[in-house]
């Protein structure tokens, strides 16, 4: 294959990755600001942990050293819109809630609430973080998923002909997968 | 919504996910080992971090920490045949390399090869590792990037029209991106 070398940084190679927005209730304002974030990923499952990368600057990294505690939300692609505001608006100077109209639902084992347009949430308890150069890395235990009635198959499986998740591209750029490419390999050798 | 509240474990919620392949040489068989990775995120962007989740009973994983260095590969959805068996096959007992007639490329910083059907790949050494419950997450700085010719536009990002990325969507199902979806939204509220 004809290449280029690229120094890292100059490309988003590792992308697209689900869009992940992150719930952190803010106690002095009694609100709860939502920030999407691109770099998480699932960590362990047994206990099931889930990573979460934040700037130590930003808003939100403050709201889960208070609060102790997390929801996750991922999002429909309908809803690209709506995750460009929330990584756009700052959570201290405004109530993103408020400003974008956003319902919310209330969990079970936790007092932070999620978003009402998440096809899937999840609950989770900060139980640890790492700095790993420019970003903290927040890992949260995780308590209880929600997802919608016709989100999941028997297995567990996303079903994408009902569930366009939400990806980002990078550089303000989204995009959803093509159900008609679900695949799943044989035992034999491709 | 009408939900459903579910035990952590019981969903795929936090798929699909970029595929990422994990190669690391094998000193001892003059081989390389390439293993598929579905939870990988970036990590920093100063320095550039990239970590990996692998199971600390793996053979890439004994392998990383002997080596020190490896390399991540992202591979077009044509080849999820090659992921799942990369997936199913053992390193410890085979060589899946010659096993299934992968051709590999050298790198520019690091000894370990990447592979060819990649349409990016990073040559990363380790630098830190964590365990996280039932997984080690692995801690690599990006060395060096390479992107095939026509595999980014000029920001950087994957030309969804040119390449279709293998994204994993949990119980041995894969699928890509659909590239008549790729928007981006104004800065006005949605």
């Amino acid at each position: 294959m004809e290449r280029k070398s690229l120094a890292p940084g100059s490309s988003y190679f590792y992308y697209p990755r689900l869009v992940c927005v992150i719930g952190v209730r803010d106690e002095a304002k009694q609100t709860t600001n939502f920030a999407p974030v691109a770099w998480s990923t699932p960590l362990s499952s047994h206990p099931p942990l889930f990573g979460v990368c934040l700037s130590p600057a930003t808003y939100s990294h403050h709201l889960v050293l208070a609060t102790g505690e997390f929801t996750l939300n991922f999002l429909p692609h309908g809803e690209a819109g709506v995750a460009e505001q929330l990584g756009r608006l700052s959570g201290k100077r405004v109530d993103k809630v408020a400003q974008l109209s956003l319902a919310l639902e209330g969990g079970e084992v936790i007092a932070t609430p999620f978003l009402a347009v998440a096809y899937a949430a999840a609950e989770c308890t900060l139980v640890e973080r790492h700095q790993f150069g420019d970003q903290t890395l927040l890992v949260g235990e995780v308590l209880r998923v929600h997802v919608g009635a016709d989100a999941c198959d028997d297995n567990g499986v996303v079903r994408l002909d009902r569930i366009r998740p939400l990806l980002y591209l990078g550089s303000n750029r989204y995009v959803t997968t093509d159900a008609a490419t679900v695949l799943q390999p044989s035992a034999a050798p491709g």
